[in-house]
């Protein structure tokens, strides 16, 4: 058996390779590639990431999965090689229970989809994006019947982003925190609004730049092993462990969005960056959810990157940096500012309090889309009722409402939920973290952020695909999701600075 | 016959979408790339290489080429098709020709080799390298068994870097081109030497590349298909003509390094991004030998970049960069100081005119080497000679002898000769050109470049691997290899500049 197990790894190092070359050919159009080797290189990047599908679905898999998944085999694997396994096999069912040519289908629906959706959102008309979407989703309903189902359709698109997560806990927790939510933003809205003008002062790329390295540095942000660039859409990229990049995009009239954004792709990449060693080359090395992952940009970004103490530490510095108008802007009303929240039209500008309910409003869109519920032409309509009865706001046209996320137009059903999940998640592991680490908030005055980092190392992210994510939220915390935690930390945060 | 060229042609696309992701890693890792990403970027580029080195030796391979080599089928393939073909064949028969264990041994002896080569060098001790010297020799002389040889047995290898040329045709115009330098070299150390002391002065980094950018732009380096990035050992890399990037280092002591150097990598670069748009995909779409190649960085630089009408044009703007030690430096006198020429111990520091003595004296050696004329261990006492006798210098030690270059450690015998090669082209094209654009002096004034890009993108560039090297300077000279026009050009060039 030894010798199928090693050829086994390399099989799937070798797939790692691939997908390593991908991440930097994606990672290089998106930060500096000339632009008329754009399309040349989108073919590159299509055939390779051919040719790691075919070898995930190849005969050569097929056979290591046969021979070492017979139990008097798998008890020789090492725990790697087994979840290796377990991890190829998934996949290897998953992809194979689609015929060849309707995958095909899909493939190229998908791509001719996103161009479409993008002249929809330009044009804000969504009569053009509907009759792709149709299609779209319907593509889903028969994948969903291929791969089978439990209780709810939509729990088998659930499970390829957030395995164990279903319909039943989401309505669950996302009623609780409904419930919660919505009174306290009604409160907000009637409350003095902090002052924030200051914040859209002139500020420097260069000087945003500079300020968000030494942050990246302080929260433990290995340069040796990654590097920020700037790009339109940001984001956090792994290639290995060892080569961890960031994005980040500059406004020169809103510096939070470099800032925070920053903050927020940090965690990403210090998740990656501390998978353990021992998972290399595997597909273990990998966050072990989308949720889980968001769980760590969101603790970043919110419990560190928006925390008072994070900012009595770094105020001073920041101000080194900032626009002279800062000068006179006391340490409170900096704090008050960058933490405003306003009920709004658009998911990715929204504050910590209200972004949940723009999530479960795509979130009960898409169960009743893939259930069969509503009809696609309807959206637009639904869309801003929901916008209206949650958050108190309409869109005036659809590029601000329904067509403001690309996600459905690649056929991402079931992903959205993830960023909802992932701020529960990150305030359960908060709560847990106070008990190891009570001084927290004074580790955040004092700069001592390494030890949150480590927290996380230990209890997260050495694990990679090891775990799964409600295995790890037990394992931390000792039971499985709990909405309460989240409720109560934006209770108590936005209770304090609105003075409610 | 059809069915079959569509595959053939798929499956050297694929090879080169592979090739293209390779290229991408090594720019990558050249450029930019996080420390500890090096070890294992340089594993999957190992992974990505073998798996297209396995390509192009494989069964599928051979069953095209058997297929579509047969004079019916044959003459039915496109002109792009066939020469594909016949370089493909040439490939896989060469490679096929080294049984595969001794092949592997020989990748494993360069990468050791070179590594060994680093520490023989910082410790400048010729007598570490030289065992693994012995047994790349040796390697190379069993592969120039298995691939037979006519004349000469290093023919074979020349044959790799510069498909037509041999030991003779070298003989010959080495000879002559000694004959005359030599002399010339002496007359310039008796003549006075130009005022130089000004070139050292500080030089800011971004000024340097600030005002490269520009002079690049000036050449018709197309920033829409390429990019400019620092590094420690300069390149151009080309990732298909649409991505030609420009690496080049900048020593603020000495502007020349990056200002040359970029004129001579922009050259390189010019030629990739103008090959004919309907060799992408193939293995044509590549400069067609390494003379052929520097024959047009050389141009770039030496004929263009050191010309004193280009620099009348240029050199106000240069200083509106430079430093101020050069307010007062008149034109000619900063014309021949960056023309002076002294005889120096190190290749890639040497001028236009003792250049081609360096390759001389490497040539000798490796001819000698490859035909067991000479043994390894005398090879820094032979170097010595050569070096007094050529150029009347004497290296101190071997790091500045005999252990400078990088390119025996890797196996590479009859690579440098490319280098005095392109000078010859070179000069061959210009003497051509002058009949064509008889203005050329007043182009270089007017900063009207792109006219002469125009002209080898005619003649050159466009062909890619299209045409043989030797091929390309019958179709664009008349003639066959001439060394007199780089002797013409040199005895005129610094008879002038020394007023001899």
């Amino acid at each position: 058996m030894e010798a199928t197990e090693q050829k086994f790894l390399s099989f799937i190092q070798k797939m790692q390779s691939y997908n390593e070359a991908i991440s930097l050919m994606f990672w290089d159009l998106r930060t500096g590639a000339p632009k008329k080797a754009v399309e040349g290189r989108s073919q590159v990047i299509g055939n390779l990431s051919s040719e790691v599908f075919e070898m995930s679905t190849s005969e050569e898999m097929e056979s290591y999965i046969t021979e070492l998944i017979k139990p008097e085999n798998f008890e020789t694997l090492s725990e790697v090689t087994q979840k290796s396994l377990v991890e190829c096999k998934k996949e290897f069912d998953r992809n194979k229970k689609i015929p060849a040519e309707e995958y095909k289908e899909y493939v190229i629906l998908q791509s001719k989809a996103e161009a479409v959706w993008e002249e929809a959102k330009e044009k804000s008309d969504f009569s053009l994006f509907a009759p792709f979407l149709q299609k779209l989703v319907e593509f889903n309903q028969k994948f969903v019947e291929y791969w089978g189902y439990e209780g709810n359709k939509y729990n088998t698109l659930l499970d390829i982003y957030e395995p164990g997560i279903t319909v039943d806990i989401l309505d669950d927790v996302f009623h609780q925190l409904r419930e919660r939510i919505v009174p306290l933003v009604h409160k907000i809205s009637e409350a003095k609004a902090p002052k924030t003008d200051f914040l859209f002062e002139t500020f420097s790329k260069e000087k945003q730049r500079e300020f968000s390295m030494q942050i990246l540095k302080q929260l433990g942000y290995d340069f040796e092993a990654g590097r920020l660039d700037e790009t339109v859409h940001p984001f956090a990229i792994s290639l290995n462990r060892q080569d961890v990049r960031i994005t980040t995009k500059y406004d020169e009239n809103d510096f939070r969005t470099s800032v925070f954004g920053t903050i927020h792709e940090c965690g990403h990449a210090v998740y990656e960056q501390n998978i353990s060693e021992k998972l290399e080359g595997t597909p273990l090395a990998d966050g072990t959810s989308m949720g889980i992952h968001e769980s760590q940009s969101l603790f970043f970004e919110n419990f560190i990157g928006r925390h008072y103490g994070f900012w009595k530490k770094n105020y001073q510095l920041f101000k080194e940096y900032a626009p002279k108008a800062f000068t006179d802007v006391s340490l409170d009303d900096y704090y008050k500012a960058i933490n405003e929240s306003k009920p709004s039209l658009i998911r990715i500008e929204a504050d910590e309090l209200t972004y949940p309910l723009h999530i479960m409003i795509r979130y009960e869109i898409e169960k009743a889309l893939i259930n069969g519920e509503v009809a696609v032409e309807n959206l637009p309509k639904i869309w801003n009722e929901k916008y209206e009865e949650y958050l108190g706001v309409t869109p005036k046209n659809d590029a601000e409402g329904v067509l403001q996320d690309v996600h459905w137009s690649g056929g991402s059903f079931g992903y959205f939920p993830s960023y909802a999940l992932g701020y529960m998640y990150a305030a359960q592991f908060k709560h847990k973290m106070l008990e190891d680490l009570p001084n927290y908030d004074e580790l955040m005055e004092n700069g001592d952020y390494i030890k949150v980092k480590e927290w996380l190392t230990n209890n997260i992210h050495q694990f990679g695909k090891l775990k799964k994510p409600l295995e790890i939220l037990q394992d931390v915390t000792g039971e499985s999701l709990n909405a309460q935690f989240l409720i109560d930390y934006l209770e108590d945060k936005y209770s304090r600075i609105y003075g409610l």
